[in-house]
C-alpha cells in the first residue's frame, strides 16, 4: 500500500513539474507575441489556457483520491493539500498569461511605442522563478523556496522602473498614454506571475520547516 | 464521533463567516479612507491585514486537523479542502484592501482629483459578493453561488467604465496622470476582490453540483 502510495506521489510530483513547463511556456509565448507583434501566437496563448485549467482540476482530483484511498499520515497529508494550493497558484499564472497576450493583441493595432528590453527581462525572471519554486516543492527544498521569495524583489524593483518610464512617456505625451497604459498591464501581470510562484514558494517553506514567512519578512 | 464531527464543522463554518466579515470590513473601511480622507484610517487597515492571515493559518490548520482525525467520507473531504482553498481568496482580499488603503496614502498627499462615486458603488457591490460566496458556501447553496459569478459582470463593466474616464482625463490634463492611474489601481483592486468572490463562487458550484464553471461561463 506504502510502495503504491508512494508511485502515485512521483506521479503526482510528475504532473505538477508538467504543469510549471505548460505555464512557462505560456509566459514565454505570450512575451514572444508581444515582442514580435505575433497576432496567432497571442491567440494561441488564449487558446492554450485550458489545457492548463484542465490540469489544475486532475491535480485536485488526484490529491482527493489520493487523501480518501490512503489516509496518509500527517506530514504526507500536507503534503497533498498543499499540492492542490500550488496547482492553483498555477492555473491563476496561466490566466495572467491569458492577459498578457490579450494586451499583445491590442498593442498590435497600434505603432510600437518603444523597443521592448526590460519586459522580456523581467518575464524570463519569473519563469525562472516558478521552475524553482516547484522544485523547490518536489524535493522539499525550502533554501530553494527561501532564494524564490527573495528574488522577488527584483521583479517588483523592475515593475516600479517600467512604471516610471512609461508614466514619463505619459506626462510629455498624452498621445501615448493607452499604449503606455497597456505596457505597464504586462509589467503588473508579470509581477503578478511573480507573486504567485512567492505564493507557492511561501507554501514550501511552511511545508517543510513549519514557519510562516508569509508577510512577515524572510 | 460523527457528531463531534459535526460541530467542529459548525465552528470553521463560523470561523469562515468572521473571516469573510473581517474583509468586508477591511474593504469598507479602505474605502472610506480613500473618500473621506483618513490617513489614520487607512493605516489602520494595513496593520489590520495580519488579522486576516492569522485566520487563514487557523483555518488550514482545522482542515488539515479534521481530515487527520475523522479521515471524513468524499462530500466531506471535498467540503474540508474547499474550505482551505476558500480561506486563501478572502486572505488574497484583505491583501488587496491592504493595496487600497496604501493608494488612499498616496492620494491624501495631493488634491482630491474628482468626487468619489462610482468607486463606493463598486465596493459595496463586491462586499456584497463576499458576503453572498460565503453564505452559499456554508449552506452548500449553488444557485446563490452562480448569482454571485453572473454579478461579476456588473463589477467588470464599471471597472471599464472608471477606467475610460480616468484615460480621459489623463490624456487632457497630464498633469492628473499619477493620481487618475492610482485611482485606477483601486478600482483595478476592487474588480480583483471581486474575482476572488467569484473563485469562491466557482468552488461552490463544483463541491454542489460536481460542475466546473470556470471559464466556461454558466
Amino acid at each position: 500500500m506504502q510502495r503504491h502510495f508512494d508511485a502515485e506521489l512521483k506521479t503526482l510530483k510528475e504532473k505538477i513539474l508538467r504543469m510549471g513547463a505548460m505555464v512557462e511556456e505560456q509566459v514565454a509565448y505570450a512575451i514572444k507575441a508581444l515582442v514580435e507583434r505575433d497576432l496567432d501566437l497571442a491567440r494561441r496563448v488564449i487558446e492554450n489556457d485550458h489545457r492548463v485549467n484542465a490540469l489544475d482540476v486532475e491535480v485536485d482530483e488526484d490529491c482527493l483520491r489520493l487523501i480518501a484511498l490512503h489516509q496518509p499520515m500527517a506530514g504526507d497529508l500536507r503534503f497533498l493539500t498543499t499540492a492542490m494550493k500550488i496547482s492553483t497558484e498555477l492555473e491563476r499564472m496561466s490566466d495572467l498569461a491569458e492577459n498578457i497576450s490579450e494586451r499583445a493583441v491590442e498593442l498590435n493595432e497600434e505603432p510600437q511605442l518603444k523597443p521592448y528590453i526590460d519586459i522580456p527581462r523581467m518575464a524570463e525572471h519569473a519563469q525562472r522563478m516558478v521552475k524553482e519554486s516547484l522544485d523547490a516543492f518536489v524535493n522539499r527544498n525550502s533554501e530553494l523556496a527561501r532564494k524564490v521569495c527573495r528574488d522577488d524583489d527584483f521583479i517588483d524593483d523592475l515593475n516600479h522602473q517600467i512604471f516610471r518610464e512609461l508614466l514619463s512617456f505619459m506626462i510629455e505625451d498624452p498621445q501615448t498614454t493607452t499604449r503606455a497604459i497597456r505596457i505597464s498591464f504586462i509589467s503588473k501581470y508579470l509581477e503578478r506571475i511573480a507573486d504567485h510562484a512567492t505564493n507557492i514558494a511561501e507554501l514550501v517553506v511552511y511545508l517543510v520547516e513549519g514557519k510562516i514567512i508569509r508577510h512577515t519578512g524572510l
